[in-house]
């Protein structure tokens, strides 16, 4: 068996290493353009940040421990140019030497992952528009950073990578704006769980420029830099260097010219054993199109994690396994200035977008038990699908214990469990580390009291809508105190623990949204007006949850 | 409805705020023993230590709010002495008063907890012999370290509670002893994962006393206290207090003095809705008896989250709703200087003693990413069933991310899944949070590969048990350099990277067990010798793991 494996990273050497331990004989041919293979691309931020100080670190599995341990025939700096599937061959080109030759195969792994996507921007080619994929592009931001000189940077795109290098510009002293074309950061998560962030990233000094665009990139040494970049809202922005970071597309275009079969947005075709229409051919990692987890639908959702699964089944099944990937979750994490979003499963605006029935809910439980220090609030939201209970996804926001409950609930949804699990899952708990009920429990009691009729709940869109519902008629359950440092306009404020001996007050020909702080009190003002026969809903997440609602103001 | 509950703490408060959740009108009388309802018997431990610094923390909902916000009659300093089943109705003491008075129930929650266990030993009543239970104990415990004076402790018991207090003395400068009647600390986990702990506890300047028991207390003012406690072993330790954490019992006895039936360990025994044999009373938390969640035989396990769970899965029973109890995991964790220990599900011993069908490997795997800085590395127990792949469950021990793996595998146990599942779950990944291929992910691969057959594992135990099995040629695969600075005794060393070239060197004829530091290149070695026809076993854990069998020495 001779198995070539174009592209050496996350999804090409998983698939050798697996192929190499599946069997001692076959031949394994690993081709990299680049200079090395295995790389932490996931790294690369972090490098250019300092975090990471030694550029070696970043180097995971270097080739001579990829021929000695694996014996496999590792070429780097060698280009995959034409894939012959007639005579099941490809054509590499040595870009050491210019000179090419041809490799047979007889199964091929696609893994040339995902490249930075580049739009057609006016001077989008200067020198001094960067994007951040491989070493030799964190080489080169590496040493901008550190020579000294720059001052300004301008990253155009928000989405996780975007962040990171926000971060890692700004560790280095570099004033950084970030510009994003539609009105959050982090365009998978829903927009109200990352406006906590986007405050966050102003705080640490991040010019945040939502709803705008690049327009052009203009070379121009001023005393500020060596680019001007123009926006769509018209300002101008000095910069020493700019990184586009807008989202990658598929490096596909090697297996489409031979006739492999891609989807709509570019990923190869595969089935569940990770095979092309080709069952010689595989393809696995960013350049593939695989299925949703949940709904079986094609996805493209560029991970790390996947693209190593992805490699070994390829490999298994080369190797006659039956092995199946299960589709791709979307869980997902970034770091931002001390806090962490993490997500895994389906977003409301997907959701909604593809008209699934859901309901969701939102929590802000501290990370551990309240009484012991350093207790910090995360806000969690959960998505379910009303039939049967059954998890669709959930975003966390926090400082602390963030990736932990996402992880959780990961776990959640490749079981195919429902809320009702999420609340008798028995989780560690002692109070430096969660809390006798933790967060995910927590989850699970509000949604499932969603979906029993217990707890009627109204979400802040629903509530502020202009027209604003005449027959809302707003309770404020928090303190006067609580009251009085800001509050839901129109609202009225009974405290919950006066709430039993003022009912009078409250009318009972009209819709009631209660809410406080995070919705616990909310909750029970609602259980109580409930049995009082009063038309009530709970808004969940309470203030809070409407604060994120409305804190970012986008500046100009 | 009136509805009456017996102790108001972790249980008793959830069941009474769930029920009045449940129902405006029900009258619900609370009555604790105690000065306080609601507290945080968790935080004990860390009030004694400064760690919580005001006691008013600890009070988790304070009777006020108890009653304002639920409406609830709590009655404490108030104990339960009596119940009479035939006229539904319990005798009541004022402990301020010392009156005693009857109230009848339609239904009773018997939420009384466990005691710690006293055994009767001579001297035990001294008054210098503490124990850690409730806010007088930790009140006590306080003021003695606190108001200077106390130097030397002995805790009589490894447990986690005991563990929790010698951390937080020694946090107070005082010198500590911890007895322990087994030969290793934290009796639920298996030896060979708290072996790491133990050496942690001694670096922390904690003598550890495994393998003995106290025979007496004497009280006997010295320079070094006024205590002197003699051990099995013959030593006597001079302590200014001793602190018996030897485990807790069922405060059941009301109950069986009432005819409620309750198991051989005390417990009162409970159907699925926390109902006891008199269908008009419920038990609820660590007085009760409940089912495993994996096997269903009755268990007792004293955690916080099962009770709290208990007490609202009664409330809810009582309000006609068929909310049922799916059994205790027994996830558990404790901190220890900095180190974490978690455990979800059945241990190996318990797995032994119950001759349940199971397997197990250890992984070593760092917490997120080696390349990205403050990695540190866990040590990961799977034990699953051999038949099906089901967890049967697992243990972790390490610096960070202990507890987030056992919180996944605890939620994967919860679904009843596989090491199947945990292969392919989708986690976290960026390189301060996991990698790539997450330790669960890592823990399923290696599990699954066991299962498969592609992974043969041989463990510690059957490599050294005497009389050693003659064939076994035992083959260290790591670098000269690993292997000199410390080896298991007869191996033969051929580095990984060479052992293609030096097959000749390996008998044909002989069992191979092969090793290397984690177990990860031992497997790629028993691949490859298999590959080769070898009859080849790995490690599993690799001299790790081996060094965990044996590095601690009892102290004498
Ligand atoms: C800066 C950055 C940060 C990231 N952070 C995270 C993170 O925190 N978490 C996460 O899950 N994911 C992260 N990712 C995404 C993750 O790195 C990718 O999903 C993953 O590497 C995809 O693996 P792959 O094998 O498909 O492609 P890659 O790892 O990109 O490897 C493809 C390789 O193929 C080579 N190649 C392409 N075409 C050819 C050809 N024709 N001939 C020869 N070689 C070729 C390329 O040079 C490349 O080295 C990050 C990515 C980047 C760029
Ligand atoms: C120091 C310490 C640390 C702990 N740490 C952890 C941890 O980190 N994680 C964890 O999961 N668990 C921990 N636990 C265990 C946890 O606190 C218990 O599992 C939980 O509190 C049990 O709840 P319960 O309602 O059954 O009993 P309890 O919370 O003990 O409440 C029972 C109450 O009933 C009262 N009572 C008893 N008899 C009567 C009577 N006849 N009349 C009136 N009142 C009565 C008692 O005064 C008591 O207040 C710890 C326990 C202790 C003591
Ligand atoms: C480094 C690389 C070549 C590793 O390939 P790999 O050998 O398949 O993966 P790992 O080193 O993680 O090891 C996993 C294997 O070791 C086994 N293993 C891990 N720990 C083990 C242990 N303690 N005992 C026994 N086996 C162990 C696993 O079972 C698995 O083998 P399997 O797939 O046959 O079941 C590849 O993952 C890579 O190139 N990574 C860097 C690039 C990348 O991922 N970038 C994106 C993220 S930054
Ligand atoms: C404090 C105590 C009385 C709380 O009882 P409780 O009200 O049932 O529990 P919590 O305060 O945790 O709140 C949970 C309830 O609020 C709801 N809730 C929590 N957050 C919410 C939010 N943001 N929005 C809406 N509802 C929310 C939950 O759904 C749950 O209600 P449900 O059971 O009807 O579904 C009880 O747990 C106790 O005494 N604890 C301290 C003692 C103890 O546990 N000791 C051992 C550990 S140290």
């Amino acid at each position: 068996m001779k198995i070539v494996i174009v592209g050496a990273v996350a999804g090409g050497a998983s698939a050798a290493a697996r192929a190499r331990r599946l069997n001692e004989e076959a031949e394994i041919i690993l081709i990299e353009r680049g200079a090395e293979p295995s790389f932490a691309n996931c790294g690369l931020p972090y490098y250019v940040g300092g975090e990471i100080e030694i550029r070696d670190k970043l180097l995971v599995a270097p080739a001579a421990q990829l021929r000695q341990r694996h014996r496999l025939d590792v070429r780097t700096r060698q280009e995959v140019t034409y894939i012959n599937r007639d005579s099941q061959s490809i054509t590499v080109r040595n870009l050491e030497t210019g000179e090419s030759y041809t490799e047979t195969y007889d199964r091929l792994i696609i893994s040339t992952g995902a490249s930075p996507f580049r739009p057609p921007i006016p001077g989008i080619d200067s020198p001094h528009v960067l994007e951040l994929r491989d070493l030799t592009d964190a080489d080169r931001m590496h040493e901008l950073v550190t020579t000294g000189g720059s001052r300004r940077a301008v990253i155009v795109g928000a989405g996780f990578i975007g962040i990171e290098v926000a971060e890692n510009l700004v560790r280095r002293g570099l004033n950084v704006t970030v510009v994003e074309l539609v009105d959050q950061i982090l365009p998978p998560w829903d927009a109200e769980m990352v406006r906590p962030l986007e405050d966050h990233l102003r705080e640490q000094g991040v010019s945040l420029r939502l709803n705008d665009s690049a327009e052009a990139f203009e070379d121009n040494p001023t005393a500020d830099g060596n680019l001007t970049v123009r926006l769509k809202s018209g300002a101008s922005i000095p910069a020493c260097f700019a990184v586009v970071c807008i989202g990658v597309r598929p490096e596909s275009k090697l297996a489409a010219d031979a006739g492999i079969e891609c989807g709509p947005r570019g990923g190869i075709i595969t089935n569940d054993h990770m095979q092309t229409n080709d069952p010689h051919i595989y393809a696995v990692g960013d350049v593939a199109q695989v299925k949703d987890f949940l709904t079986g639908e094609p996805t493209q959702i560029p991970l790390a994690g996947p693209a190593n699964r992805q490699g070994r089944i390829a490999a298994d099944h080369i190797f006659g396994r039956n092995s199946t990937y299960r589709g791709t979750q979307g869980t997902a994490v970034v770091g931002v200035f001390g806090k962490t979003a993490a997500m895994t499963g389906h977003s409301e605006k997907l959701l909604r977008r593809a008209n699934r029935s859901h309901r969701k809910i939102y929590i802000h439980p501290n990370d551990h038990a309240g009484y012991y220090p350093g207790a910090s609030q995360m806000t969690l939201k959960l998505l379910f699908n009303p039939e049967d209970g059954r998890i669709w996804g959930a975003q966390a926001v926090g400082k602390n214990g963030v990736d932990k409950r996402i992880d959780v609930i990961a776990m959640a949804i490749h079981g195919g469990m429902t809320v009702y699990d999420l609340e008798e899952v028995e989780l560690c708990y002692a109070p430096q580390y969660g809390s006798a009920k933790d967060p995910v429990n927590m989850a699970g009691f509000v949604a499932s009291g969603v979906l029993r009729g217990d707890h009627p709940v109204t979400h802040v869109p629903e509530l502020q809508s202009p027209p604003k519902s005449p027959d809302w008629f707003v309770l404020d359950v928090r303190t006067q105190r609580e009251f009085d440092a800001g509050n839901i306009g129109d609202a009225t404020n009974i405290p919950l623990e006066e709430l039993r001996e003022r009912l009078a007050e409250i009318p009972q020909d009209r819709r009631i949204a209660v809410y406080c702080f995070v919705g616990q009190r909310g909750y029970m003002a609602t259980r109580l007006l409930k049995h009082n026969g009063f038309d009530v809903f709970n808004l969940s997440g309470g203030y809070r949850t409407w604060q994120q609602h409305h804190s970012t103001e986008t500046e100009s």
